[in-house]
Protein backbone atom coordinates (compact mmCIF):
# COMPACT_ATOMS: atom_id res chain seq x y z
CA UNK A 1 0.00 0.00 0.00
CA UNK A 2 1.06 3.38 -0.69
CA UNK A 3 0.01 6.89 0.49
CA UNK A 4 0.40 9.54 -2.14
CA UNK A 5 0.34 12.61 -0.90
CA UNK A 6 0.14 16.11 -1.72
CA UNK A 7 -0.30 20.01 -0.16
CA UNK A 8 -2.38 21.29 -2.36
CA UNK A 9 -2.70 25.40 -1.98
CA UNK A 10 -5.70 26.97 -3.59
CA UNK A 11 -5.76 30.54 -5.09
CA UNK A 12 -7.26 33.19 -2.49
CA UNK A 13 -11.59 32.86 -2.94
CA UNK A 14 -11.48 29.97 -4.75
CA UNK A 15 -11.91 27.36 -1.50
CA UNK A 16 -15.22 26.84 -1.88
CA UNK A 17 -15.48 26.19 -5.26
CA UNK A 18 -12.98 24.10 -5.06
CA UNK A 19 -14.51 22.33 -2.78
CA UNK A 20 -17.68 21.56 -4.50
CA UNK A 21 -15.25 20.94 -7.67
CA UNK A 22 -13.22 18.09 -5.14
CA UNK A 23 -16.56 16.38 -4.20
CA UNK A 24 -17.27 16.03 -7.87
CA UNK A 25 -13.30 14.98 -8.86
CA UNK A 26 -13.23 12.27 -5.73
CA UNK A 27 -15.76 10.44 -7.39
CA UNK A 28 -13.16 9.63 -10.39
CA UNK A 29 -10.25 8.25 -8.62
CA UNK A 30 -12.77 6.27 -6.31
CA UNK A 31 -13.73 4.25 -9.06
CA UNK A 32 -10.28 3.87 -10.62
CA UNK A 33 -8.79 0.40 -10.13
CA UNK A 34 -6.15 -0.10 -6.85
CA UNK A 35 -7.49 3.15 -5.37
CA UNK A 36 -8.19 2.01 -1.75
CA UNK A 37 -9.58 5.25 0.47
CA UNK A 38 -8.53 9.32 0.73
CA UNK A 39 -9.22 12.15 2.93
CA UNK A 40 -9.29 15.67 2.03
CA UNK A 41 -8.43 18.07 4.87
CA UNK A 42 -8.13 22.17 5.56
CA UNK A 43 -5.50 23.12 6.88
CA UNK A 44 -5.86 25.55 10.27
CA UNK A 45 -2.79 28.17 9.49
CA UNK A 46 -3.91 28.75 6.16
CA UNK A 47 -7.45 27.99 5.19
CA UNK A 48 -6.54 28.33 1.62
CA UNK A 49 -4.16 25.18 2.24
CA UNK A 50 -5.54 21.49 1.90
CA UNK A 51 -4.46 18.66 2.17
CA UNK A 52 -4.91 15.24 -0.04
CA UNK A 53 -4.09 12.00 0.77
CA UNK A 54 -4.66 8.91 -0.99
CA UNK A 55 -4.43 5.45 -0.20
CA UNK A 56 -3.40 3.12 -3.57
CA UNK A 57 -2.84 -0.60 -3.62
CA UNK A 58 0.61 0.21 -5.44
CA UNK A 59 2.62 3.01 -6.65
CA UNK A 60 1.68 2.19 -10.44
CA UNK A 61 -2.04 2.18 -9.66
CA UNK A 62 -1.27 5.66 -9.67
CA UNK A 63 1.46 7.01 -11.32
CA UNK A 64 0.32 4.82 -14.30
CA UNK A 65 -3.14 3.66 -14.00
CA UNK A 66 -5.06 6.48 -12.93
CA UNK A 67 -2.14 9.10 -14.18
CA UNK A 68 -2.52 7.60 -17.78
CA UNK A 69 -6.54 6.81 -17.95
CA UNK A 70 -8.73 8.91 -19.26
CA UNK A 71 -10.23 9.58 -16.04
CA UNK A 72 -7.29 11.40 -15.38
CA UNK A 73 -8.02 14.42 -17.92
CA UNK A 74 -11.58 15.24 -16.23
CA UNK A 75 -9.59 14.99 -12.88
CA UNK A 76 -7.41 17.72 -14.02
CA UNK A 77 -10.31 19.59 -15.68
CA UNK A 78 -12.24 19.83 -12.61
CA UNK A 79 -8.94 20.73 -10.16
CA UNK A 80 -6.11 21.64 -11.48
CA UNK A 81 -6.81 25.37 -12.34
CA UNK A 82 -7.37 25.75 -8.97
CA UNK A 83 -3.80 25.53 -7.65
CA UNK A 84 -0.95 28.18 -7.34
CA UNK A 85 1.63 26.75 -6.80
CA UNK A 86 0.75 23.69 -8.82
CA UNK A 87 1.24 20.95 -6.02
CA UNK A 88 4.25 18.94 -5.77
CA UNK A 89 2.71 15.07 -5.23
CA UNK A 90 5.17 12.23 -2.96
CA UNK A 91 4.75 8.81 -2.04
CA UNK A 92 4.90 7.42 0.93
CA UNK A 93 5.43 4.08 2.56
CA UNK A 94 4.78 2.69 6.00
CA UNK A 95 7.38 1.92 7.92
CA UNK A 96 7.95 -1.00 10.05
CA UNK A 97 9.31 0.05 13.25
CA UNK A 98 10.24 -2.52 16.64
CA UNK A 99 7.58 -0.29 18.66
CA UNK A 100 5.14 1.39 16.00
CA UNK B 1 -10.09 15.70 16.16
CA UNK B 2 -7.25 17.47 14.26
CA UNK B 3 -4.55 16.12 12.13
CA UNK B 4 -0.80 17.79 13.17
CA UNK B 5 0.99 17.16 10.05
CA UNK B 6 4.77 17.64 9.91
CA UNK B 7 7.49 16.58 6.64
CA UNK B 8 10.58 15.72 8.20
CA UNK B 9 13.59 16.14 6.23
CA UNK B 10 16.18 13.37 7.93
CA UNK B 11 20.47 14.72 7.79
CA UNK B 12 21.81 12.16 5.05
CA UNK B 13 22.93 9.09 6.08
CA UNK B 14 21.11 9.61 9.51
CA UNK B 15 17.58 7.71 8.21
CA UNK B 16 18.42 4.26 10.18
CA UNK B 17 19.34 5.98 13.46
CA UNK B 18 16.29 8.14 13.35
CA UNK B 19 13.73 5.74 13.07
CA UNK B 20 15.31 4.01 16.10
CA UNK B 21 15.46 7.16 18.00
CA UNK B 22 11.61 7.25 16.78
CA UNK B 23 10.52 4.08 18.24
CA UNK B 24 11.83 5.28 21.45
CA UNK B 25 9.96 8.89 21.15
CA UNK B 26 6.97 7.78 20.09
CA UNK B 27 6.50 6.34 23.55
CA UNK B 28 6.06 9.65 24.78
CA UNK B 29 3.47 10.97 22.43
CA UNK B 30 1.36 8.05 22.66
CA UNK B 31 1.05 8.30 26.48
CA UNK B 32 0.20 12.59 26.05
CA UNK B 33 -3.53 12.95 27.10
CA UNK B 34 -5.55 14.04 23.52
CA UNK B 35 -3.14 11.40 21.60
CA UNK B 36 -5.56 9.42 19.56
CA UNK B 37 -2.70 7.73 16.73
CA UNK B 38 0.23 8.80 14.75
CA UNK B 39 1.44 7.33 11.75
CA UNK B 40 5.32 7.84 10.48
CA UNK B 41 5.90 7.05 6.54
CA UNK B 42 9.10 7.28 4.32
CA UNK B 43 9.06 8.88 1.27
CA UNK B 44 9.98 7.03 -2.02
CA UNK B 45 10.69 9.43 -4.05
CA UNK B 46 13.54 10.80 -1.01
CA UNK B 47 14.28 8.18 1.39
CA UNK B 48 15.38 11.17 4.18
CA UNK B 49 12.17 12.63 3.82
CA UNK B 50 9.21 11.14 6.30
CA UNK B 51 5.79 12.07 6.80
CA UNK B 52 4.93 12.59 10.45
CA UNK B 53 0.75 12.27 11.26
CA UNK B 54 -0.61 12.44 14.67
CA UNK B 55 -4.31 12.75 15.15
CA UNK B 56 -4.94 14.38 18.04
CA UNK B 57 -8.23 15.49 19.85
CA UNK B 58 -8.58 18.47 20.03
CA UNK B 59 -5.81 21.44 18.67
CA UNK B 60 -5.01 22.84 22.21
CA UNK B 61 -3.65 19.16 23.31
CA UNK B 62 -1.13 19.43 20.75
CA UNK B 63 0.07 22.99 21.10
CA UNK B 64 -0.68 23.44 24.50
CA UNK B 65 -1.09 20.10 26.28
CA UNK B 66 2.29 18.39 24.15
CA UNK B 67 4.46 21.44 23.83
CA UNK B 68 4.40 22.71 27.12
CA UNK B 69 4.90 20.03 29.15
CA UNK B 70 7.84 18.09 30.31
CA UNK B 71 7.70 15.03 28.21
CA UNK B 72 7.96 17.28 25.28
CA UNK B 73 11.84 17.76 26.27
CA UNK B 74 12.55 14.22 25.89
CA UNK B 75 10.77 14.41 22.61
CA UNK B 76 12.61 17.22 21.23
CA UNK B 77 15.99 15.48 22.72
CA UNK B 78 15.53 12.04 20.85
CA UNK B 79 14.52 13.72 17.52
CA UNK B 80 15.14 17.38 16.64
CA UNK B 81 19.16 17.00 16.11
CA UNK B 82 18.07 14.90 12.71
CA UNK B 83 16.53 17.54 10.95
CA UNK B 84 17.51 19.89 8.45
CA UNK B 85 16.02 22.10 7.70
CA UNK B 86 13.97 22.00 11.13
CA UNK B 87 10.11 21.17 9.94
CA UNK B 88 7.15 23.27 9.58
CA UNK B 89 4.14 21.74 11.50
CA UNK B 90 0.81 22.40 10.73
CA UNK B 91 -2.59 21.11 11.43
CA UNK B 92 -5.28 20.11 9.55
CA UNK B 93 -9.19 18.94 10.15
CA UNK B 94 -11.74 16.92 8.26
CA UNK B 95 -13.87 18.35 5.62
CA UNK B 96 -17.79 17.47 5.70
CA UNK B 97 -18.30 17.53 1.95
CA UNK B 98 -21.65 16.76 0.23
CA UNK B 99 -20.04 13.64 -1.55
CA UNK B 100 -17.00 12.87 0.62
Amino acid sequence: MILEVAILNVKPGLAEDFELAFGQAQKIITAMPGYLNHQLQRCIEDSDRYLLMVNWESLEAHTQGFRQSESYQGWRRLLHHFYDPFPVVEHYQALTLPDL
